[in-house]
Formats: C-alpha cells, sequence, structure tokens
C-alpha cells in the first residue's frame, strides 16, 4: 500500500497518509467521526501551537525535557503557529468533548516533525514520542482549554477590538460631521421632537464605545490558564513550578497578560469564563443589530422610504429591477448578529451540561466563540469601509421632513401648556395644515409667537 | 395555636392553616421552596383536577375503588375544575422537577375537602386517604405530566385556535377590502415594484392560516396521556386497563380525543411532545413580530414617515409629547413575541436535560408552554380588536409614493431590455426627475410608449 | 494582466480569473463581503441549479426561451447540480440578504459555461445572458427561497430521514434483544421501581420514531414554492402559467411532491415554514441529548459509576491515563446537539426581522436549516455505528444493583400499605440491610411473604 | 355610577374606580391591553418612586417645582417606595413598549394621592397635575429607563449579591470541610484519576466568588442613568442641571453611585447595558446548573447510584414509592436556571430590537431582568440552607469507590511508561481484578513498588 505508513497508539496499529505528520488517533478520529465538515478553527490550532511550545520550554527550564528534544519540539510548534502545518490538522469540531483528538493531533504532528526535524522516522516515536515529551506533564484537559482561551484572547485583542476601533472612529467621525444638521427624531416609529443627525450617530458610536469597554472587560478572565491540573485539576504528573512557568511563556510570546489560574478544578470542569466573554460577543450583536438596522431604515428609499441619508452604493441590487441598490452590507451585519445570538445559546447550553471534573463541550464552544468573533470583527470592518465611511446626509429630505413635523408642538409646553399644544397637534394631525396655521386658527398663539417659540435649532439641547 | 391545624405525611406532623384544604406536604413545600412568586397556572390546577376526576371514575369502573370514597373525590375534583379551590393552590414553579409538591396539593385538597363533604375530619386521612384514594394507581411521574398534556391542549383549543382565527378573520377582511389599494412595493427596506394593499395584507393572513395548521398539527402529539406509567412506565400498581379507560374519561369530560400514550416510557421521560408543540409556538411569535413590526411601519408618521395605513388612536401616547399616538398594540405583541421566543429556549433545555425514566423540569415546562399560549391569545385578540380591525389605508400618501417610484421602470425590462431600464432608473435617481423624464432625455422611449407600458395597475399580478 | 478576463454589470467593468465561469456580480461581492469563511452550502448550489434547470425547460415549455439556449442553460445547470462546478461558487453566507449575490453567481457560471458550449466567449453575455434568459421570469426573491425549500427538503428525504430510522431500527433492535434484563428504574437520578433494559431503549426507539414523524410531518410546508412571484410576489415578468409549470419540473426531477405556493407574499417575505421546520430538527436535537447523556451516565465507570452497559471501545480516551475510554460519540452528539439548539435561536432572530415584501436574512438561514440538518443526520450514523450498535449489557453488575435497590419496596403498597411500607424503606436505608431483613425486624411480614410479594421480574408491567 | 369617579386625559373622560388613585391613562391601559396576568415588578414600581421623588426634589433645587407641591409629590412618592401603594399599579407587563402607561400610572397615583394630602379633589388634576408637575421636566422615555437601573441595580446590590455571598460560604465551608476526603475524579463521567472532595467543592466555590466579581462588574453600567434625556435624549424641557441634580438625589437616596449617562441618546435608544448585565445572569445560571446537576450526581442512589454524598431529607419524594428522596432543592434551582437562559433570550432579542430614538421593548426587558434577579437570589438562598449546607460525605463509599478505580494506574507513567500502564490497566479491566494484581501478572512491577508508587493520597496534588 504505497503513500501510506503505519503508525500505532494503544489501539494498535493503522495506516495513515505517508505525506501527513499526524498519527494513529488523528486518524482514528477521522474514521470515526463522519460528522459535518466544520475542522477545528486555525485560531485554535495556532494557539495548540503556542500551547506545545510554552509547554517544551517550560519542562525544559525545570530540567524536565532534554534539550535537544525540546528544541526540536519548539521548532515544529512554531510551525504549527505559522500555519506551515494546517494541512496536517484535519479533524472537525464534532469528535470527543474533551478535545483530546485534536490535543493528541498536535502532540503527533509536532513529534513527526521534530523527530523528522533530528533525522529519525516518521511513526517511530523516537526520539520525539508524542505524549512522553510533547505532551509531557499535561493533559488534554488542561490543555485544550488553555489552547481555548489564547486563541480566543488574541483574537479579541488583535482582530475584534482592532475592528470595532474602526467602526467607532468612522461612527463618531460622521457624529461630528453631522453635529450641525437638525432632523426630526422618532420614538416608536413616530414623529418625535428633534435632534441632529450628529446625535443620533453619537449614540451608535457610544453603542460601540462601551462595546470596545465591555469586550475588553472579558480578557482578564481568558488570562487565566487551566494548564498545570493536567488530568482533573490536582496537577498529577506535572512538575512542580510547571504551571507558572509554562503561563509566563504564553505571556513573553504573544505579549499578553496570561496567569496561571487559582483554581484549576474551576477551569477544567467549567467554561463559565469563555460563556461569560461570549455574553459580551452577544451585546456586540445587539448593538449592531440596531445600527445596521437604523442605517438601512434612515437610508430607505430612494423615494418611497425615509431616505434621510444615502449608503453607498457598492454592487448592484436587484437581477429583476434595473437600478436598484441595497442595504447589503446591513444585510451581511445583521445577519452576523442573528448568528451571533444563536451561537451564544448553544455556548449556554454547552457550558452549562459538564459533569463532575471536565466539560465536555470544549470543541464546540471554541468553534462558537471563536466564529462569533471572527464574524463580528470581519462585519464590523466591511461594514465600516463599505457602507457608514460613505454615508451622506440628504440635506434637503432632512429640512423637508423637519419641516412638517407635528412634534415641534412640543416646544409650546411651557407657553401655552401640554393640553393646548395638544389641541394643536391634533388640529394640524385632522386638518393636514402646519402647527402654525392650526395654532392661530384655534387662536391660542399669534404667527409670531408661533415663529419665536418653535425653532428646531434651539430643541436639540447643549 | 388558633387558626391551625395538624397534618402529618412520612416525615411527621407539621401544623397547615386551618381554613386550607392542603395537608403536610404542601406545607413542607411552602417552608422549603421560597423561591420567586409564580404559582403554578391555572388552567394547570384545573387540568390536575380533571385527572384526578378521570382516575376516581376509571377506578370506580374498574373496581378498585369504593363507590362512596370515589363520588366525593370526584364531587371535590370538580370544585377544583371549576376554579373554587384556586386558594388552596399555593405553590409556586421552582420546586420538584417531578410536580410531585403540586400533585400531593391536589390530593390533599381533594382528599381534605371529600372528607369534608363526607362528614369527616380534615386531615384525618379518613376516609379519604390522599395517598391510597385520590392518588390511587397513580404517581406524580404520569399524573403530572398527563395534567400537563391536558392543560396545553385544552388552552391550544380553547384559547388560543379561537384567537387566532379571529386575528386571521380580520387580516382576511383587510386584504379583501384593500385589493383595489395599489401601493408601492419594498425589498430590502428600498422601494420596488407594486402590488396591492390587499395583496400585503394576505400575506399577513396567510401566516396566521399556516400557524393555525401548524398548532392544529402539535395536538395529537399532545392527546397522548402517560396515565397508567405510574413511576417509571412500567404501570406498577396500576389496575390493567388503567389507562385505557382513564383516558376514556378524559376524554368525554373534555370533549377532546385524548388517548392513552403508546410507550410510557418515552411519555414520563421526556417531555419531546410539549418542545415540538412549543416550536409552533415560536413559529407564531416569529409570524406575529413581522405583521406587528410591519404595521408599524406602514403606519409609521404621521408626516415623517411611511403613513400608507393609519392605526386606531386608543390612548394618548406621551407624557411629553402632546398629540403623540403610538402603536402600542404593535409594541405589546412584539414584547409577547419576544417572550414566547425565551420561553422557547427555556423549554429546550428543560426538555433536553432529563436523565434515565423521568424528566424533572416539568413545572418549568408546564409554566413557560402555557405562559405563551396564554400571551399568543390574548396578545392576538387585543391586536385585533384594538389595532387591525381598525387600520385605514392613506390613499393620498399611497398613490403619491406610487407615483414617485422608480422601480416601476421594472416593467420596461421586456420592452428596452434590463441595462437601458437600469439607465433610465439611475438617470432618474441622480436627477431627481420621473422615470419618463428621463427615459426621454435619454431617447429610449417616448411619452406615449411610457404611458402605455408603465402602468402600475397592470404589474400587480392576476 | 494575464490570467483575468473582463466581466461587465451596471457597475461596469471588472476583472475576474479567467479560468472561473463567474462574473462581474459575483466578483464584485467577494470584494465587498471579505467576512468569515463560510461558503454557500453545496446543497444550496444543487438546488439553484435544479431550479435554474427547471425555469430553463419550463420557459421552453412555455415559448418564452429558444430551445437551443435553453438546452445550453440545462445542461450547464446539470453540471451545477452534480457539483462538477463547485469550484465556480466562492460566495460566503455574509452577502445580500436576499441572497442576490449568489442567484447572480448561479446565473453568470450558467450563462458563461452554455455560452462556452455553444462556442462563445465567456464574459460576452452573448448569446445567453445571465439575467435576460438563465434568470428568465425570475427574481432572486423567488429563486433564492425556491432553493432554499429545495435544499432542505431533498437533504430532509435523502440524509437525515434515513439516518434516523437507521438509529432508530438500532435502538429498536436494542429494546429487543434486552427485553429480559430486568433492572433498576432511576427517577430524579434515585433509585425507583424496575423496569427491563429493553422498555428503557424502546423509550429512546419511541423519541426517534416521533422524530421522524414529525420531521416527516414539516415537509409539506417546504414542498410549496416561492418562484413565480418574482420581485415582489405579483409575479410581474414572469409568463402566465410559469409558477406551475416551474414546481411540476422540480418534482419531476427531484421525485419529491413539491407544489407552487398558494400565496407568494407570504412566500417571499416569510420564511415561516423553514423557521417551522427548524423547530422539529430542535425537538430532535433534544432528543438525542436525552438519549446520548442517558447511554453515557449508563455506561460511566468503569469501577465507579453506573456501569449497567458497556459502549463499544473506539479509540484511546486519554493522553495521560493509560486505557481511559470515553463515550465519545456521545459526545460528539450532545456537543451537534447544542450546536442545532443555537441555530435554532438564529434562525428565530432571522425569521421574525423581515420587512415588508422580503426577509433579508435568506443566506443565514439557509446555512443554519442546511447545517443543523447535516450534523443530525452525520451524527445520527455515527453514533449508530459506533456506538448504539455495539452496546452490550453488564448483566452483572444490573443484577448487583436491582438486588441491593430500597425501591422495591414499592410491591409492598397493597400488601401492608404505604406508610408502612416507607419504614421499612427508612430502616434499611438507615442500618445498611436488605428491605427483608428490615421488614422482619420490624415485624411487618416475614421472610416468605416478603420473597412472595417482591419480585423484581413481576414489577415491569406487560 | 357609584364606586367610580371620572378622570380626563386628551382623549376625554373615563371612570375609574372610587377608591384608587390612578386616573385617565391608566384605565385606559386595563380597557386596552388585557394580555396576561404578569404586573409591573414590584421592584420597578419601588424605583418610578425612588425615580419621581428624586426628580421633585431636583426640581425644587434648581427652582422650578413649588416647594409645597414638591414636598407633597415627595411624601406621596416615599408611599409608592414602602409599597404601600402597590395595590394602585394595577397594570401588566403587555403595554406600550415605552413604559409611558405605567410611568403615568406613577404620576397619576402619586399627583392624586399629594392632592388629597394638600386637601384637594381626586382627578382635579389641582393642586398638583400628573404631567405638569410630578412629571415635570421628564418623559416616560428616560423615566423609565432610569427606573429600570435603579430597579436592577438595587436588586443585584440588595437581594442578589448577598445570595450567591452566602451560598459561596456554603460551598468554601465545605470545601474546607471537605479537604481530607479523597476520592476518585471523574471525567467524561468515566473514572479519571484521584482528587479531595474538598477540591471538588472548591471549583464550585470558585464558580460562585467568580460569578460574584462579574455580577459586580455589570453594576457600573446601571449607575448610569437615562434621567434628563427627555424624549429623544436632548433634553428638551429639563432645565439646565436638571439631569445632575436628578443623579445626586437617586445616589443619595439609594446609597448607590448613580451617575448621570454620558450620552443620553444611547442610554434612550438602547438597552444594551442592560442586556449585558443579564449576561452576566446567564453565566450564574449556567454555573449553578452545573453546579446543581453535580451535586445531585454524587447523591444519587441511595443503592443504585454514585452516592458520594447525602443531600438532605427535606421532604416526602413520592407519591408512590414509599421512602423516596429526591434532589428537590437541585431541581428547583435547575429550573431557575433554565429559566434564566431563555429570559436571556428574551432579553437579546428585545434589546436588538429598537428604533431610532427609543427602545420600545422596555416593560418586557425589565420584567426578564427583575424576574431572573430574584430567582437567581431566592433559589441561591434556598439551595445553600435547604441542600449545601447539610451535605454529608459517605466516607465508606467513597474510600470503597477510590480502591476499586482503575485510573490509579496514571500514578505508574513515570515509573514504567504509558504504554505499559496502559496494559494494566486494560488487563485489570478486562479481568475483573485489581491493577495490582494485574500488574503483578504482567511482571511489570512487584506488589512492593505497586504500593509504594500507587498512593491516591499523593496523587491530588498540593
Amino acid at each position: 500500500m504505497s503513500g501510506m505508513r503505519t503508525e500505532t497508539d494503544s489501539f494498535g496499529p493503522i495506516e495513515v497518509p505517508a505525506d501527513r505528520y499526524w498519527g494513529a488517533q488523528t486518524q482514528r478520529s477521522l474514521r470515526n467521526f463522519r460528522i459535518g465538515g466544520e475542522r477545528m478553527p486555525g485560531p485554535l490550532v495556532r494557539a495548540l501551537g503556542i500551547q506545545k511550545r510554552a509547554a517544551a520550554r517550560a519542562n525544559m527550564r525545570l530540567g524536565a525535557l532534554d534539550g535537544t528534544l525540546g528544541d526540536a519540539i519548539v521548532s515544529a510548534a512554531e510551525e504549527v503557529i505559522d500555519g506551515r502545518l494546517s494541512d496536517h490538522f484535519p479533524l472537525v469540531v464534532w469528535q470527543t468533548g474533551s478535545g483530546t483528538q485534536t490535543n493528541m493531533n498536535a502532540n503527533e504532528v509536532i513529534a513527526n516533525r521534530a523527530i523528522e526535524l533530528l533525522g529519525g522516522t516518521l511513526g517511530s516515536k523516537t526520539p520525539v514520542h508524542p505524549n512522553d515529551h510533547v505532551n509531557m506533564g499535561q493533559s488534554s484537559n488542561d490543555s485544550f482549554p488553555t489552547a481555548m482561551h489564547i486563541a480566543a484572547a488574541e483574537q479579541i485583542e488583535q482582530a475584534l477590538i482592532p475592528a470595532l476601533k474602526h467602526l467607532h472612529a468612522a461612527l463618531d467621525a460622521k457624529a461630528r460631521d453631522f453635529a450641525d444638521i437638525v432632523k426630526i427624531g422618532r420614538t416608536h416609529l413616530q414623529d418625535a421632537t428633534p435632534l441632529t443627525l450628529g446625535q443620533e450617530f453619537s449614540g451608535y458610536a457610544a453603542q460601540i464605545a462601551y462595546g470596545i469597554e465591555r469586550t475588553r472587560g472579558a480578557l482578564p478572565q481568558l488570562y487565566r490558564l487551566a494548564q498545570g491540573g493536567t488530568a482533573v485539576g490536582t496537577g498529577l504528573n506535572a512538575r512542580p513550578g510547571f504551571a507558572g512557568a509554562f503561563a509566563e511563556e504564553v505571556a513573553a510570546f504573544t505579549g499578553l497578560p496570561f496567569v496561571t489560574a487559582e483554581n484549576k478544578f474551576e477551569a477544567l470542569a467549567t467554561h463559565d469564563s469563555l460563556v461569560d466573554a461570549h455574553g459580551h460577543l452577544n451585546t456586540l450583536a445587539v448593538s449592531l443589530m440596531k445600527i445596521a438596522n437604523d442605517l438601512r431604515l434612515l437610508g430607505s428609499g430612494p423615494r418611497c422610504g425615509i431616505g434621510e441619508i444615502a449608503l453607498p452604493e457598492n454592487e448592484p441590487g436587484s437581477s429583476i429591477m434595473p437600478g436598484k441598490v441595497n442595504p447589503t452590507q446591513s444585510e451581511a451585519m445583521t445577519m452576523v448578529c442573528a448568528q451571533v445570538m444563536g451561537n451564544h445559546t448553544t455556548v449556554t447550553v454547552a457550558g452549562a451540561t459538564g459533569h463532575f471534573e471536565l466539560n465536555v463541550f470544549k470543541p464546540v464552544i471554541a468553534f462558537n466563540v471563536l466564529q462569533s468573533i471572527r464574524l463580528l470583527a470581519d462585519a464590523a470592518v466591511s461594514f465600516t469601509d463599505n457602507c457608514v465611511a460613505g454615508i451622506e446626509p440628504n440635506r434637503e429630505r432632512i429640512g423637508q421632513l423637519l419641516s412638517e413635523s407635528l412634534m415641534l408642538v412640543t416646544a409650546l409646553n411651557p407657553h401655552i401648556g401640554y393640553d393646548n399644544a395638544a389641541k394643536i397637534a391634533k388640529k394640524a394631525h385632522r386638518d393636514g395644515t402646519t402647527l402654525k396655521e392650526a395654532g392661530v386658527a384655534l387662536g391660542l398663539l399669534t404667527a409670531e409667537q408661533f415663529d419665536q417659540w418653535v425653532r428646531p435649532e434651539a430643541m436639540i439641547g447643549r
């Protein structure tokens, strides 16, 4: 059988493709879990590389691991980190709930690559053994949640927060650009008192600013690493000092302030920290759903909607209606938000269903958390660049709607009282006239008084 | 200690209020579960009355229960059914997950009331014993799910489906009333080709018609009753024939085609049928969210929104803005829909988390299912009577928007091609002119051709 | 710029890779939606092929489409159906909410491939135009939901229901194999009265049997096709008879009873049918979560758990604990269930958030529905083959636990009453003795009576 | 019509019960919203009292409100705060989405009660007008969200956090009490390496400690008050300085550090802060579900389960099985958790569905947030007092299981290697022997070596 080589594990020998570094346990997982096509996310594989590298370095520091073997393991792990070995991580999310098979995938790939670097024979487990050396002092039960935290924290720091800042800057710029544009407000979807278009955008900007703050607030709990707990949290078979040395290595490599978790039992048996962090992603989805929805409503038309702003026209909108342009970036964004809300239910159910010393929904939690981060980050950038940045106010339309509105009547309350003001509004609405006409006709004020009292530009606050 | 009497159970004596029929186990639950204030829903208590009545009658038919005692139990159970004893069911939802305490509450109240009817002493368990006579041949494990099915089926039949029919009739009437009102369509919130307002409402009516059909489709699985399974599904301690006789009694009393469940193990250990039925309630929430949202958008304004329809004005809308009227029925409805969607998550989690022979999330499932049914039914009636029935079209506004729309250009595709039609639409949009002006200016058609080809009333289908 | 060719749309020219059939609108989507990596699911692309094929054939039947062009379109569409052109569908889910870009992707690929078949030049739109010929009489707004229904129905029929039947058969076989194995029942996770292991499995089998029935019940609403509604439901620009002819073509090709939807407004503006169908997938997730969880609990141990059954050992379970074997198929299954429950929230939110004539969450709904179907189907097969089929009872352990249980005392109720029976159980529990010993010690029965009355094999029903 | 009096609003006169303080708008809401029975939560009504009191005092400080009227308003508001007027707040949650009707309910009740205090006539609006005086400088749009934040923050501070601390203390005490009890660990529900029962409980305690920390972290965003934004966020009709003075009054009264929100547009149009705070409640539900589930599994039995701990026996567990005691506190807790998870979906959908200047899902958000807080707080106390505090270890059972476990073999890895250790475990499992017997039989170690190397008490970490 050319193109294959034999690998072994405690279940016996098994054939694997000769051009792949993975070993017996990875191959067994491929056979036993033919479910869906969702592979372990790239950032998680990268994080396992970081985890194996840090473990090898910590074990060398502690004198547990031979330097030659350790250096080869570090080199191989760095290839995993760089993504050069991504074709060697074929496993899907739907496998063992501890992520053991993907942890062993990493152990096997790194061991074989290290063997190769040292001139050995793939599959020989000599001089580098996947369990005894690459997985030294580790269990999947602490390694996998460690990788989950590293991946989530890195992605939040490096992808999500920058993307949110980018969006915030664009919304904030619009808030300043539109600071002088007085427009009608809407509550209950009904005409209300005026505000500026800039104030409206300042609300969106504030939502994202708070979102950044909340997301940052989630990071400290992700910086706590399970590593060192090994099988059940007691640290059996890990050297004294390993947990702390490991966290230092990860912190140094990533530049993020990772520390070892105080309570390893909590860190293995639960994913409360990731569930909680995803709660903030869910809040972001709620915020972005509101913003994206508002923008498409404000841009609705061009003739038969609200039409106060114009969204950029990026592509033809219809296969049947010529010239139609649609708020497609809002649509992509709101679909992403719906996905993130659903992912939150998944993460919640998965987080709640652990037993005793181990939560065994690790891969599905990792998958959903990392998908939510990626989608929110990517969508924030796309939405900013292809929509927000190009929004233009339709000053003519805004002015026309403002002048027609009945809710300017609110400014009369201090002068003629709520009840009289209500009479004017109702009469104007019934007769289809302006407020001024109705007020004068009712004898409640003069035209001059109206002009003096009802000035939208004076109704928008400080 | 005046005003109290002593009741006993296998844990010993306990004081209960002298003017209440409940006994020791109810009182113990009151002490041990001081959680929230959500009491067992009325329809469930009623259903337990039906369940106890049917059990007594079945046991009498089978010769297991003495006629005098049985008749007294039936009489007391009928008082429970009528709601006359509702003050004697004080327990909250957050108790034992089998509903045992509420089942015992029913057993105790009916036993004491039957004792009273027979001239005995409350708390004496003589001549009617709550376990040996009222609960004869039963377990909470089959009685409570039986009551859940009875309550849900009754409420769907008697409250929800009539309410939905009421709403459907109103929407359907509007669809017919508005059949001749041609208006602009909107896709992606952008102007699209025309349709009639009646067609738009026909879509809403169809949603509800399908919703009725789906909800009806959920009933057969609710008609399957767990009774007769007793403790674990085997029917231990129930007389042969009891399950069938019981279902006949319930069917006769309610007029609904209840039957005994084929597989009692499934009927005790799972609530898949209620989870699935709630899936249809969730679909109804999705439908109603869309309808209520559309209606408030169509009615937005009065001056600065879409304003194609006028919703009834039922109450003042603002404590600060005089004359403001809001789409409050849509708001109540959409809040109900959000609640039902959340209830679906609760029911899903609860349904998924059973163990072995019994699902012990019974009270929370009952609570949420019955709340969803009630809220949807009540909201459908309120929404119909206070909103839909009074909707009026704003023909002037509809006509104005229709005439301004650019998407009528779609009618030119067969005559001048998609690309030329797009040029006309884009020019008109850019220049702020009509399509006719743009088309003539571009030399792509004559004014006469335009008038002949672009006729909204011909664009609305058969 | 070698390797590229120029394509055009109403926004102007754009370069596309020369070796791809897609055109300008697909390329624009690639540029504008760099979000995530989730591509449109294969079954949806296949369904769009079926949709384009049926449209071309219907248009030829109606005399609207030239036979030469139509035949070329049909040939190209069949290549899409067969999956031969899957590399030409690069778009992600996170695009326009109508799926227009993927509909245009299909139109462009089929047009270019048909042009190639007819000897023309790619990108020339001659003699086959993506809009005028491939998309003839269609809009994305009816084509995409049509493809969603076709894809979901095909996948349910061809993948999910067969997988569920496979699982049901395995559970049912175990129910029969284990029919004579009397074991202790458990309610509230506490020891209860006995049943057979076969009865326990019959409950699981019933859950799946009902699940198949429910899933089948979802199909009729999926067989209703939106095609023929075109842009807003009125059917503008489609030939009379097109909707019916189209549905016939799809039905003939797929062998499934597709029909044209009665109300096209509902069919474009809502996805209630898919939301409702996903409700049944959610119920399946609830059922499978229960079953998979029970099986791993029953198989827990090997020494310190319940250990009544042995699950197949498929792979090493631990990277640190030698010889450990884990219930990995249950873990994969329960993770799939958590995903499906979350997908249901996504589909619910997406379905509820449409506006007016179009729901623009189509791609995310399609993505989640098809993912749920695939995961449930694949997981059901994997779970059956790698777990259920190989389950063995541990008769010794089952017998030992049964004989030790205190809840056999329930059989004494009819003989000595509930209260005396409770005394025996409590004494045995307190003293750590058998029930018989406690009963005799209390003088409530003789050893002979105990043996006569307490026979587990007589406590398991008919 | 005796027993009624006439009240008026801008819609005209309406009859209200003479013995109630509420006015026309409350009465209209009662008529128009006959939906469900869920009244506005008590803590929200109290918070509206605090809000009205603070507004009156701030307006007096700013010279806007006459002192006599203001003092009467303050007195009446304090009666609302104390709960003495709770019978005068009859409205349900399912009303206008801004909570305007409940805000007017408060305005009307306080105005009429103040009128009464000042010797006036109920319904006369003299000398205290519900809008002009009680609602002075306010809108429902800023008052209601202000009350929502006050209510949620007070309940978290006063009910939830103390309850969580109570639970944490009990778990932490058990962790210390059980620190010396070595037991078998379980991962994947399978036997794993040992830990102490105290370590296991320390994980639960850590979960709650983190939960307290997270919940506290949610408070700063709740301390931001919308008041001062009035109708749309601009502060129209509020005196300069009102927002700040108001927040000072609330802070002084409640003793909590409330401040005025920086951006009032965000504070009216969104409830991101409450959505985000509920995310932490959802995390608590996830944590508590795990703990409650573990405890009932550890306490399962008494004879046929795991049985390592004994839960307190609080009440009879079964209406059919004598002597049965169930983990009812765990059941109540897990039902509460399922409810909170569902409430999170509701709050998420509601928070995401606002439009423009106002989110109109305010009542349903308030209802769910306050229900979740109450249920979690009450359940935490009940669970602590009726379950956790009384847990006893079953030392005999724990010791027996520990000695039988195969996973102690892990301690051999450093001595004989993973592969040899696996051989011993597999042989012992297959033959049903001890590890020592298997190891000696395989010739891999001596009995003395085994005793020296495999010492559970040395396997539990530092």
